[in-house]
């Protein structure tokens, strides 16, 4: 595959503080960009990061047409780096793109445009456990007309931002009453921009009653736990740990079935099912709840310190041995080429 | 208040075929920008329309921080231009805005800068009925950062695309009974970007099957008829119509209120309350359904000529004396400043 390549003259890596990095803001000095015009994907080009000149008429300022991926490079002893099952993402990328009516992006423009741009990236791949670099890949409307129907051009975009271990501080959690993510039929399982700012507010409620996160319950009875929006969720009931099947409000998570994956390698007991609010408040009086946490690719394993919901408070009990630290190690050491990798999850670039 | 203002050189008028517009494709000389920053509203400009640059880190594009507003201007035989109830736009996109955590745009900012941008842009808003100039301010989130929380910079813009009757052609539409539109708790009243693009991959379902358009049902039951996505919806049963009361799942349509007021003032009766599917289809059986039709700023009125429910096909009667053609008379006629406007809709520039 052609990829067009304009490097930048000179790095700013060393106006970087690695130890000292906010999630989100800092980004490499390439990006990747491959437009879709004329019915086809055009030839992907690597290219300076910077600013870009978008049509105020965009369709995805109006109309949401915007899909992405979240992906991390790791870097072992060796100097040899890894993605973490990059072919999840990009089936997913592809199942957002089409339930939100964009074209599909090819294999080779989202694997070896990625491979090369993270060759050129290498040095901003730091070592050390926790470090990593976060890899954005989007696709995003970009057709200049207003009417209210699929554009016709697209641009597919890959930005990296360097990351270090992530740490949200203690996060406790309301279970949603009235506010709702997404319902049956919508595009909830979908990686689908518009998902993300419907929950701000619901959130910044929450954070004013001094909860962090929002688990998200089914719309129609606010009944059954589903996700956090930005992580799924695990609950440990005893021994045995309970997670909100796959449907069309939940994200496919792909720390979500390396988990479920990695429980059934360990003798661990899990059942993927739906989980009721109700349940859950009860294993909590009997004290048989044992841990939440949540999974998602930038946390890795988040751990939740309590919930709330309606006047029940609770506070999870301080554990030695969590599932939540067991699980995170493993994927650490299968991220980091510390460990055997039985599933060939880990795939070297 | 301040306007920056940076006139074009040139017009680009004299290039634009008037009678040959395709909706939301062509843009007038000069828009409106203001940006938020540093927490407040900074001076707006009115600059010359065209691509403007964006960080491609700008959450807009990741987390789908953006609303929007569809307005018109319309000039009468005298030259005078009206808006047509705008303080009903002010108001909605900053009831949008809150949903989606994003901030208040001031209402001089958007009444006297819009003000300002039609004066300029006369020319542009063409006589003759049906002719207008489609206005769409919209805020979308500008902050160059990827972690999945509201941003802090902003830009409230308008464009305006000038534009001739709208003629949708022929419109069926399918009641939807496997995908939703949006659920109880989430962000359907607000018109918030995603909540569009949420619709594309169905309506072209639709399409495939011959039908134009969806009317959207309540998601967790599909037995209740809601709106269309871009349209509000009436049905007439017999002589009388009923349309979905407002919630939190549809959006508070200018058109849709002005016509319930409409009815009220000709003596059409009208119920707001809930429309199952089951009540129209048996209406339509037993030959009470004459009407269904849309509203919406774009469209006005589009009547829908017919229906199709699971195996159930029906084809609405051919009407010499509609309401969709009444009410569609009574608002032009409104809107032209060709009638008497005694609820004071009208609102001259």
């Amino acid at each position: 595959m052609d990829i067009d390549i304009q490097l930048i003259e000179q790095s700013k890596i060393d106006s970087v503080d690695f130890n000292n990095l906010t999630f989100g803001r800092t980004f490499t000095d390439h990006m990747l960009v491959c437009n879709f015009a004329d019915g086809k994907w055009q030839t992907p080009q690597i290219k300076p990061y910077g600013p870009m000149l978008f049509e105020p008429s965009a369709r995805v300022f109006h109309y949401g047409q915007a899909v992405f991926e979240g992906m991390k490079a790791f870097k072992d002893d060796n100097d040899d780096v890894f993605l973490f099952r990059p072919d999840e993402n990009f089936n997913r990328i592809n199942k957002s793109a089409e339930r939100l009516a964009m074209p599909h992006v090819p294999e080779d423009v989202f694997t070896e445009g990625l491979k090369k741009l993270l060759e050129i990236e290498n040095d901003w791949i730091k070592k050390g456990f926790g470090n990593s670099l976060y890899i954005r890949p989007f696709i995003i409307a970009t057709e200049g007309a207003i009417a209210a129907s699929p554009a016709e051009e697209y641009q597919f975009i890959i930005i990296c931002s360097p990351a270090q271990s992530y740490y949200a501080g203690e996060v406790r959690v309301i279970f949603a009453e009235k506010y709702s993510r997404s319902a049956d039929g919508g595009v909830g399982y979908a990686k689908a921009a518009g998902n993300y700012a419907a929950q701000f507010y619901p959130t910044s409620l929450a954070h004013k009653q001094g909860y962090q996160q929002i688990i998200w319950t089914d719309a129609s009875t606010h009944q059954y736990l589903e996700e956090a929006g930005t992580m799924n969720i695990f609950f440990r009931i005893g021994d045995k740990l309970v997670t909100a099947p796959n449907n069309d409000r939940i994200l496919d998570g792909v720390t979500r079935k390396s988990i479920i994956q990695l429980a059934n390698d360990n003798n661990i007991e899990i059942e993927v099912r739906r989980v009721s609010v109700s349940e859950i408040k009860e294993a909590a009086r009997l004290g048989e709840l044992k841990e939440i946490f949540g999974s998602g690719t930038a946390a890795v394993i988040n751990p939740i310190k309590g919930f709330k919901h309606q006047d029940y408070v609770f506070e999870l009990p301080e554990l030695t041995n969590s599932y939540a630290s067991l699980f995170k190690e493993k994927l650490l050491n299968i991220q980091y080429n510390k460990s055997e990798d039985k599933h060939n999850w880990r795939v070297k670039i």
